[in-house]
């Protein structure tokens, strides 16, 4: 059999301190994939001066510069420059002080100025991760490649990964050890087909793995969530009020609006302060039963808003990634049982029912391996729901409906009734098919009202009157250039101009429609008002809508058929 | 049918002179993807206190911050607050002056001492590209995303691409129009089996035409190039002379070392001046028939290099980006004539017969639909070629082999006449088998050393003596640890171990083998010796070596067949 031989050495390596093999062998480790190094240990460098005492410690000093998500280092050339120049090749640092380490790229300065030869700048985040003081002595060294790299060369050459493989990636991805390029490798390979449903879950499993997971102390917790893509489709805030106003735990935890014009957790801080520590959140789940807070303080899956950032200016949406980043959340958050709402329509994100059940069954298979009970229900996403399409335009719709207000929009109550009541019949007293009945009796008795407006004290409540509503002072307007029939509404269209107008930033922004779709017109009839807080933006909406309104007219015939019941 | 109403606007919109117009246009496309926005036009500004007077021009300031291949803008946030905060959403910004302009990613400054509020600082490189002084004033903008992306979206959805996305998406890349992000969703998205062979092609025609091409004014120019992977393979310098002492026309610009211990421009700086403009070069191939030049100064396929930058940390080679990167470089190089050489052996690149029909195949398909004559030759990739590895050391091989020297590794010999003989097949008046004897004679007779010397004279010969070699002065010497035959030797742990020693940057660094494949071994016998000019690398490949010397000791039978006649 084949046998390694030994390297009879003959220059017999000097005995070297313990500290300074462990930086060597970590060394190796960081080129392993380079095939060329340039030296990097100073102990050995012939040129760097300014440690003549063999000591390679730098005084850290807050650089003040943004550099957004990016940790920069920043270092003298002619101090260090042997060093300067064997970090180049990788250009990933690794800064230490106390125990603690961070990642960052390396800069290298050429004016004095800036820096000092005995210095280690830091932009601000990398500064602050650090938490020192400026002048405290730190050290630096190459970089590690992280080990689960070679797991992400396998599935780049196509290969199957398990369990194991996952859990490194993503530990490796929630520290923040990827490189930007080895994350969109890894998103780019897991798009589409190329993970199988195992892998799926095996990705999910180690997303929950890798954060904190909420216990809320009961048997049953109930939570709610859409795929996204419909404009106006805040029925959380309604189903929460609801649910909880039925017995049942719903501690609701919502992102803020990535791409689109409102997220939940937006709409809520029309109403009521979000940010809310834990312990505060467990309070008030505690006394009420839910709330509706927004989730990002809470480190639920944090590989999944690192991954995101590669996502988003991708616009990847694949099915693994999206099963993988929602079910991660839910189950960190501590839910048992979910209702997953899946809107299908000619502009939403599925458009056809053989693919909204290929989702469907991964989302079920997934939650099945994880012991959620899951709920899927598929639903009309033709156009956006309720009238108002940004934050408090969206919380007039939903106060509207909880007070029963004639004025509130039909299918923003219909369609929170409809999810509601699938929640409810989780409750192993309710029979299959009640849940709406009790869902609507809990709307139209007050009783979702008075426990919103519980939730809303609780957390903090915001000067709020819909019947007053402070909108953005500028607006326009935007009229029917031809008699006809509502025949389409362009979901996208109508949130990309919501969100050229200010929305979710400025929460007086939005679209409030006028029509929807099957609705006759004429022309000059209003489709819809823009309100914005600022000239340019109401201009970025302008010029957005000169482009395209967003709104089809045609006749009764052409207004395409709702896919689901409704 | 369908039909797309006007939008009548209650606020006219004020007339606007044409550049602001255009700009908001501009970002309203910046924008498309992200559904939010930040108003970034500070002629509307309110709180733009630092250009009261409505002018946007900065004064522009050289950093003196090397950030390597990335551009830096750096803005003061106090000044430009509004625009800073417009800008931070995408980071990605365009200066203009003088009709040019560069791309960059923003940073933004909290500290006056670095930049003034009037000020945009640029890092060493943008300030190099953008040419101006300090002090001049430029005008800043939120950067479009490129048009392209759109193409690069319908790859990553699985979609099969035309000629004119390839054109699009590869113009982009050239022009460094695209973030890590997007390069990097490219390169894994026609990663594998996600080309099919007439994409392949497009590519490659995209790659030729976005960058410059040589035109030798020859009707045959002949070229040969090695995918790589096997560490001494130095034929180049054989073939070169001896094809144009035949009268060909050869005019070979190689790359340095990427990852490998030596390129052929590396090499063969050690015997002359590589770096010549083209005007030289020309003038050489003129006189000479070739020349042996650093082909990266002749901007060549510039897709192609910004690509690898992305390629290179992911270990990402497959077929399609091989095909392209290859053929796309020969073809902007004048080549019409092409020998390629493909080794094939347990540690190179290529590992199976089936695999290596596949890359004959591609290549074939796609030199075919760009009319360039291919021969491909799979060869014997089981082990290292010739003696030394790393500059100084495989300069000292060809050199042996081109004065007949006795001691010029065989190996080395051979397989440069073979495929120097396929290269002379394609001369007309040459039979089909002949061309090996003919490269034989031409090399035997001494011409081929004539023709070599005339070259290195012609590019500016530098001092070499290979009886008296400037080897490293330190250098370690590994030894069999057993009895028996050489069984394997791997390509790649040879490679690093070379690369940990300090080659290809290190002229005089790298490992010269003492032992071949077959060759039998006494325990003690000397394998290979390590040549490193700093303490610090020999200790980097003594590590290395501690690992894995990359011998195997086993049976005569244990040596893996040559897959390929040799």
């Amino acid at each position: 059999m084949f046998q390694s031989c030994a390297a009879f050495l003959l220059h017999k390596p000097v005995a070297q301190p313990e500290h300074i093999r462990h930086k060597l062998a970590q060394t190796l480790i960081a080129f392993s994939d380079l095939g060329t190094k340039h030296a990097m240990d100073t102990e050995h460098s012939p040129s760097c001066e300014s440690n003549a005492n063999g000591n390679a410690r730098l005084a850290v000093r807050r650089m003040r510069i943004d550099t957004y998500h990016e940790n920069v280092a920043y270092m003298h050339r002619d101090c260090e420059t042997y060093r300067a120049e064997g970090f180049k090749a990788l250009s990933k640092v690794e800064v230490h002080a106390n125990g603690h380490s961070i990642l960052a790229s390396l800069n290298v300065v050429d004016d004095a100025q800036f820096l000092s030869c005995n210095e280690l700048g830091l932009s601000n985040a990398a500064f602050a991760q650090l938490g020192l003081q400026n002048g405290q002595l730190v050290t630096v060294s190459q970089a590690d490649p992280p080990e689960s790299i070679q797991a992400l060369h396998r599935k780049l050459a196509g290969e199957r990964l398990e369990l194991n493989d996952f859990r490194a990636i993503i530990q490796d991805v929630a520290d923040h050890h990827y490189s930007k390029i080895e994350l969109t490798a890894f998103v780019v390979a897991t798009n589409r087909d190329e993970l199988d449903r195992e892998e799926v879950y095996y990705l999910t499993q180690a997303m929950i793995e890798v954060g904190r997971r909420l216990d809320w102390h009961e048997r049953v917790v109930v939570d709610k969530h859409c795929i996204g893509g419909i404009p106006g489709n805040r029925t959380s805030m309604l189903i929460v009020p609801i649910v909880a106003a039925h017995g049942m735990v719903c501690p609701k935890t919502s992102s803020r609006a990535i791409t689109s014009p409102a997220g939940t957790a937006d709409t809520m801080e029309v109403l009521a302060n979000v940010e809310l520590p834990f312990e505060k959140m467990a309070d008030i789940v505690q006394t009420h039963r839910a709330c509706l807070a927004w989730g990002g303080t809470a480190h639920l899956s944090p590989a999944d808003d690192v991954l995101i950032a590669v996502e988003r200016p991708l616009s990847l949406d694949s099915p693994a990634q999206m099963v993988a980043s929602i079910l991660s959340k839910k189950i960190a958050a501590g839910s048992t049982h979910l209702v997953l709402d899946i809107p299908i329509g000619p502009t939403a994100k599925v458009r056809s029912m053989p693919e909204a059940h290929r989702l469907k069954r991964l989302f079920e298979y997934v939650a099945g391996r994880l012991k959620l009970s899951l709920d899927v229900v598929i639903s009309d996403g033709r156009q956006p729901i309720g009238y108002g399409i940004g934050p408090t335009l969206e919380a007039r719709d939903v106060m509207r409906v909880l007070e029963n207000d004639p004025l509130a929009p039909i299918d923003l109550r219909q369609k929170a009734l409809r999810l509601a009541g699938r929640l409810i019949e989780f409750s192993p007293d309710v029979r299959g098919g009640d849940g709406f009945a009790i869902a609507r009796d809990i709307l139209d008795s007050g009783r979702a009202l008075s426990k919103m407006n519980d939730i809303i004290q609780a957390q903090g409540a915001r000067p709020f009157d819909h019947n007053n509503l402070d909108l953005g002072p500028l607006s326009l307007e935007v009229r029917a250039d031809q008699a006809g029939v509502v025949c389409g509404i362009d979901n996208f269209q109508i949130a990309r101009i919501a969100g050229f107008a200010g929305a979710p930033k400025v929460h007086q922004a939005g679209v409030d429609l006028a029509k929807k779709l099957g609705e006759e017109v004429q022309a000059g009839d209003l489709l819809y008002r823009v309100f914005a807080k600022f000239p340019a933006d109401l201009q970025f909406a302008r010029h957005a809508i000169d482009k395209s309104n967003g709104y089809s007219i045609g006749t009764a015939q052409e207004v395409p058929h709702a896919f689901v019941e409704f």
